[in-house]
């Protein structure tokens, strides 16, 4: 099981257009079969940083988000609103240890 | 709903103490009536990486998890195997918006 956490920084006039389509996004990831968590956040300090909190039961179902519909519409609508690039980062998951 | 997302770098020699007291914590935390998610995490490129992923139903919640016997018990253990002071971001959840 694991998790990628990815960090994203989006500009101001954007911060609406980026909600919409990562919540279809979201609505697409979370009904893959390996996926077990997809959470979108928005800092509390910095309203422009959101986080992708994204769990998957398995490295290759990691690897066929990367392949849907719902991620291809998502990463080419929201790569021209961001400020900076993404930032993603990969972990094992200590616990729970029943995901 | 608000998540937490803690970020500790732990001494090399520690990382399994670390791991038996987070999973301490994990087991108390998710039994709180608040608390949504408490994952922990070890980064696959930094093994000394752990992330706390804490999501709770309310602010009000978040706090009483800081009162917490297993919280407290943690905090005071797991301080001397810290490579650097844990860093702590809040983030509002924008989706999944049924938590």
């Amino acid at each position: 099981m694991i998790v990628t956490i990815v960090n994203v920084y989006v500009k101001k006039e954007h911060i609406e257009d980026f909600i919409r389509e990562t919540a279809l996004n979201h609505k697409g990831s979370i009904k893959e079969p390996e996926n077990l968590r997809f959470d979108v956040l928005q800092s509390q300090s910095d309203p422009t940083n959101f986080v992708l909190y994204e769990a998957y039961r398995s490295e290759e179902g990691a690897k066929a988000h990367k392949e849907t519909t719902h991620y291809l519409k998502w990463k080419e609508a929201v790569e021209k609103w961001m400020d900076k690039p993404r930032q993603s980062n990969r972990y094992n998951i200590i616990a729970p240890n029943n995901l």
